[in-house]
């Protein structure tokens, strides 16, 4: 079988207990254990940091759906050439917008997507935050408010956009393999 | 509902008869028509070009089996995000793979899909030519006879992404939307 | 002598009967065979489907004269690093626009070409359908409308630029040699 | 006087203790606060998990020495025209490697910065990592241990620049100033 | 008619004697005055480094003929798309090589022209200078030393490159336009 | 040490009278010999056109400030990753600016540097006279226009752009190292 990544993975055993119970709760909640949770566990800080980080953008209330949360995450892995993310996330993406085609089209190429006005505005700040950081300009931002965004929302926007552009980076370099279950999921109405 | 394409689709009535075989043909035996198929009709010249050419090359035999083409194809329409031919030419990998993942693993990231090295030789030389045409040379050819590869499989690796850099750019032209059927495609064992 | 072609060339009596007639007739009027004949000719469906693309776009009736397809042809073939096509269909552009200076200056900057704001609009965007498809939109076909092309007009120029996007890469792909006899043409009044 | 971020600074008295706490510190420590402390202080666990990261990935042991960490820094930042992190770390990385010249050099061309062959392939796999990701491969790691890197090490020195890759982009999301202070530190011999 | 220059361009009577002295010299030497004579005229003194430049790297002795080093310009040219360079330089490479079709193959595509080894390790150099500057190292001037130039030559290879990508953005700047002559020197054998 | 240049540097005394005399007024006027003076001394007629178009274009009267015109060549010069010129006139600017932060703010990223916008609009036209040159057209001579720019200053702006680019080149081709005293220049007050 391929191997999750390209460094060693735990024996969950030895893994700090903290870290442990967060893996048996998300084992729990979806039933199997996402490998970037297995692959993270070797570095205990890190995994730490990075759960961190990806719960406070994540999980926080504000502007954005949790739906639209995922969206970003997956256009920006898409532009990333991130197999991990885009498989995982898309999957997300399919169960929190209740729709089974829009992640396939966002990964793609986002401005052939199924999306409102707003939606689109919104990932092409984040696909400029990703792919053209130098150039962000007060024009960028006033995009953002013409379709109703606040500048919290816009600091949103542009961290999940740079937040993932570190998971597909520490992804791309463990050659992070999804799993296999992420494939299907959102896809069959239940 | 969203269209299928930027431009008008014919009714089938007024279509030229051998075009409208084709359609009926495919439909009958894949249970709906492909919007492809609908969108080029309005153009039977090109319609009749357009599918001459794809099945040159895609129903020829060769050192290459179909669904090596069709893994072509993937990965040529990701790098020229193309989201009907992924979706669709995904689907049809899926099915002539035996294989639920690789075509997301190909369309994402080639270099890190569950394809053998020989394999991973192809999608060099047809990313090559999708993305750095002007730079192929001797070496390109080398690396590909290293893998067993014979010059005629070259040029149907080269042909196949010239083809569907065509296809590629006409679907973005169109903004040609892929059926709903083909997500699931291929990703359910029967 | 340099080879026409990275590939074999097959002899005129090997080659179908349907192709040698478009081989001879081409021979009959121009004086010469232009070598991409000779060179897709091992190939006869590949051959055929190739040439009823190129009549089916360049011979047919609409908004563009036929010097102005030839233009999108030398602008897309100098975009993409295409000796064959930029020094065959520049001959081809020369003769069709009666100008001897054109064909040059389209292919190196055709933003300093000699040219109309008409001609300037379809070449920007035979440029956006050559090189960045995925950015496709709306605004592009408004450009075209604002300068009086229509819809059709832009299919035919954005298909135009698509096809010899294929046909600059199968160029490239069999380092095909222009014929001596193009680089001169149409340079010198009759 | 300009902005330290196109966003709101928080009273420090407004901010929660324990980032109170860091930052008190961090000042008399360095005898200012640098900016980027200030201005994620409004998003309290953003904060925590952005200096839980960098803290795990700056301050722990290992085959890097701290001042080669904070060259990844530097010319990761000036690969992404991040002023802030360029002008502060460049300040940490003149302390560090007490060397008053190598941080302009790393930033902006670290090919010709005066580095050892062994910084030059560190500072080429981090290049990789911020700039052309989806391309990391085993050469990449190869190249490493031919010059004596160990594997973790390779997760270090991408890890490094995937995290500053956020930082960068938040930076100039921000239009972070850099304290003047940064500006001088490490120029002159005490 | 065209303007020559989106600048003005002086009355041959009211350039300072020097100039006006090359200027006739060119014209009874070639027949006609160069556009870029007029063009830079208007200011004398970078008129005159211009030309001092150019004849310190384009009439010394050396081991480049005067022919390649034409080559290296209409490969430079071509690389930025400069018109009048591409045009002027072109001219002067097919009579100074004595060869009617390299100027063409050169400015399309150098891969693919008729040209020695040597030339083609020597233009990629000169792309590489004027391309990708940052990454010029010790394996560039290897590659030259294997096909027989010494780093003098490196120096004249380098050092026309740059000088014409100055010329190119000076020609690009002014919108210089080719002289209508030309065009056709050099493709007809007297 | 390091050596200054891959090329050989010539003894004082072996240098033509007229380019020992500048190298001994400029050590002189500065207190050391800038690497460039000695770096292309070995080349004579180069060494009076380089510097006699360098003092054309920035000793010159007109519309920018001579801070401005050092303000190009480092935006320019950060732009083509050449460590010689922003360390030595990254110097000059902090001197002729009376500013110790501005150099490392635009040679980062000067869309962030404390300037004016019309010094914003003369560095958008200097990098894309640098990065984009085949794009230049009426649109960007309008931007420095709405600015208060003349169209000489354009010409001045363009140029600087475009001689430093030259400059550029070269000082990556000799891998030229900037004297250690310009890293310090100008940051102390006096």
């Amino acid at each position: 079988m391929t191997a999750i990544s390209r460094f060693s993975i735990p024996e969950l055993d030895d893994v700090p207990e903290d870290i442990r119970d967060r893996i048996l709760k998300v084992q729990e909640k979806s039933g199997f254990v996402p490998n970037v949770f297995l692959a993270l566990a070797r570095r205990p800080d890190e995994f730490r940091a990075f759960f961190a980080y990806h719960d406070a953008l994540m999980e926080k209330e504000g502007g954005l759906t949790k739906a639209e949360r995922e969206m970003i995450v997956v256009a920006t892995s898409g532009a990333n050439n991130c197999q991990y993310c885009v498989v995982a996330h898309g999957a997300i993406l399919r169960i929190r917008a209740k729709n089974p085609l829009v992640a396939d089209q966002v990964a793609i190429n986002y401005r052939k997507a199924d999306i409102t006005p707003r939606q689109r505005a919104m990932l092409d700040f984040a696909m400029k935050v990703s792919l053209r950081q130098a150039e962000i300009g007060d024009e960028d931002f006033a995009a953002l408010r013409a379709q109703g965004f606040s500048d919290e929302d816009a600091w949103d926007i542009g961290a999940i956009a740079a937040f993932f552009g570190l998971s597909n980076r520490m992804a791309n370099l463990m050659n992070l393999r999804p799993n296999d279950e992420f494939y299907l999921l959102g896809r069959v109405p239940r």
